[in-house]
């Protein structure tokens, strides 16, 4: 038997799937308002324990994690994947075409809040699991699942619960199907992601503003302090300043950097994409620059008159807030505590607020089961995958690389234009089935591998 | 006959004088909004008649200056008297105690829009005029009265009005009698203002906000661009870096300086005047600061994300409003020539907005008429006004120093609580007498001089 024979299961199985999607999508979870958390987290539940696994709800500090496992597998490989069912809230309502929780095919795509992130991805996990075995009998691996109701929200619980489950989690390797697919249709693998710290100064002058005229030369000006604070943190060329700063990050490795070269990359789609036509950035350049280097951003200054015309005052505050994003190894704990001692150095008068910090993490591409993965991906897509380093942005990816220690792909299911966060969210048919191949196929080179 | 004849002709005619007042308070004319103004300008022509002057209505590119003259003195010193018909709007107006432009008496002060600023003062000259007039049959000096209605609005056309009647306008001395007397109730004598140079810098980025996860590091930051750029502009010292900015600043004289160290100072009140308890400053450092040296100051800085927590965005914009308040003989118009040099030379993307411009203006203390002036308005007020070198604000005090050519002394006659610009804005019933007084005491020294 081969996938092709899952491929045809699915066909036969076309209406009786997307029931089981449209369940799941039609019941709204919107973490960030506690809107239908309880009735989610019990039907996923329910659908683990109809395809045969021990299912559970697992507490944490916020909406509990649904784990599932099948472990009877002839060899001792672990599969652990992860997904989430909460989704975004809908809003704004209006701008929907069809009603946010109302699942509505068009176009060939499932339209609803959540059908991209995460619902489509995480239900394509599970009916390949049912589709697996209802073909071969039986699992090749052992499979853990770990759903988790408030990635929208940060993930504030999971690191926790990772920490405090670390025997019933492990595993040989973390998968997660979240986000969309390549622009060109191509599927991604993705090693690794960058780290947050997310600080917030606030500098203060006088109790009010005052009058920039009867009162110039004589009352601080905060603005000015935040001005003169950011200049001792990064020079012109980007370098940024803090000590220590640079400390721990790790130097991408020749195949690494091999990889990058083989990625793919359209400079001048890419200006567009950002709304920057005088883009110009060689391939390595940006790739190293967007997944191997820190960022030191400025998210928000404010301070004084914004409005139209003059006004002049001298500002009674002003308000910074800054993002980094962090590549492996830096740690944002160690950079805040040299960030803050910077400021205390150079500014004691302004006051430094975390607002939020997540680890980076990185799987090194040459890891064994990575090879496996990419091979399984090139089967169910028919083309090689992109492997790229690390995203540009953020995930919790960290929770199962450092605290769990294993290695973890990310490879999304969902199409470019799945609009996650946005309203006409939606995930293409082909996506949704495309996704039940290729974690067959995932499963089937894991267990062939052993 | 002495100025106690004057006093007990006021005593006599107190009913009759603050009739006139009212008068004229009651009528709006607010140049922001062009209510009343017409009406205004020829109340004040009337009332300038009735007062056996010669009177015009002259026309500006706004409202019209309504001028008056009386030449027929014995001697030929002419003394220019500035003051303005116009008001603020009275918004908030739920704010006033009584309604804004019903002149209210309570507590011994005159509550209405205008009391202090400017027509209480306004009046206390035409009425000066009239009581000098009455009491002593003849002026001992030639006056002319130049009252504008567009003082709220910034004097747009009070330079080029000046211009083109110079010859007209010709006098030996400036009177301008507006804002308030000092905190202790001293008279000011006022020699002169800091000019105003007023730019809005806008540096772009992307056409739009962009994440600062999946761009951080590709794409530029508008921010980081002016926050850079100000960096070149000044150092941590405070002193401005721009090539030229400090050329043709007059130094102090030490008649300056002498009148500084005799002026009160109270340190601790100014740092709760100003909301800053950390306030320390020696008396010279503040005089100095606030009168002679220009200022450099961030009125407004606004780019990226200002809410609550957290957003992770590079800004696509940043702007920037800075006033820098000049001393003579720095002009605004070469100070702009030199900022946008130096924006040009180090950050060539910023665009630079000329949003206003002031020149400053200074009357040397040893002006023998200022001599004059100090000597009047001690004997009407019976001890000595603060002589101070400059204001720390600005007004268009240039255009008699630097177009007519002529000294210019400011003596303010409402009390320091006017709260003009504000609700309840109000004139003390002494202070309108006592403006009175303190002109008729001026025009007889002034005439006593030839």
């Amino acid at each position: 038997m081969t996938i092709q024979t899952i491929r045809e299961l699915i066909n036969e199985r076309t209406e009786e799937y997307l029931d089981q999607l449209f369940t799941l999508l039609k019941q709204p979870s919107i973490s960030a308002q506690n809107i239908g958390m309880e009735e989610t987290s019990t039907l996923v539940k329910n659908m683990m324990q109809d395809i045969g696994m021990d299912a559970h709800l697992l507490e944490t500090d916020g909406y509990p994690v649904v784990y599932g496992e099948k472990l009877n597998a002839d060899n001792d490989f672990t599969l652990l994947i992860y997904g989430h069912y909460d989704v975004q809230p809908p809003d704004p309502v209006d701008a929907w075409d069809s009603p946010p929780f109302e699942p509505t095919v068009r176009d060939g795509k499932i339209f609803c809040r959540g059908a991209g992130d995460n619902k489509g991805q995480l239900m394509a996990q599970l009916l390949a699991i049912k589709s697996y075995q209802d073909v071969f009998g039986e699992l090749p691996i052992n499979i853990k699942l770990v759903f988790e109701g408030e990635e929208e929200k940060g993930s504030p619980n999971l690191a926790k619960f990772v920490e405090e489950h670390k025997e019933l989690l492990h595993a040989d390797l973390v998968y997660t199907s979240d986000g969309p697919m390549h622009e060109s249709g191509a599927p991604f693998v993705l090693l690794g992601v960058r780290g947050l710290l997310y600080v917030e100064l606030t500098a203060k002058g006088a109790d009010w503003d005052n009058h920039s005229g009867n009162k110039g030369n004589i009352v601080p000006n905060p603005a000015w302090e935040l001005v003169d604070l950011l200049h001792t943190m990064k020079d012109r060329d980007g370098n940024v300043l803090i000590d220590g700063f640079y400390d721990h990050i790790r130097q991408p490795t020749e195949e690494e950097l091999e990889l990058i070269s083989t990625l793919p990359y359209d400079q001048k789609t890419l200006g567009k994409q950002i709304g920057y036509e005088d883009f110009d950035m060689t391939k390595e350049d940006y790739y190293r620059k967007l997944t191997m280097e820190p960022t030191f951003n400025i998210a928000g200054f404010h301070s004084g008159y914004g409005g139209e015309g003059t006004k002049t005052i001298i500002p009674s505050t002003a308000t910074l807030k800054m993002d980094m994003r962090l590549v492996v190894d830096q740690d944002p704990a160690d950079i805040y505590d040299k960030f803050t001692a910077h400021v205390k150095k150079y500014a004691p008068g302004v006051e430094v607020k975390w607002l939020g910090g997540m680890l980076p993490s990185r799987t090194p591409a040459d890891t064994e089961v990575v090879g496996v993965v990419r091979n399984a991906v090139e089967k169910a897509y028919h083309q090689p995958p992109i492997l790229q380093p690390s995203l540009g942005g953020s995930l919790p990816d960290y929770v199962w690389t450092k605290i769990l220690g294993v290695p973890s792909v990310v490879v999304p299911y969902a199409n470019f234009d799945e609009a996650n966060h946005s309203p006409n969210e939606n995930i293409g048919l082909d996506n949704f089935f495309d996704g039940i191949i290729c974690t067959c196929q995932v499963i089937q080179e894991l267990g062939n591998r052993a």
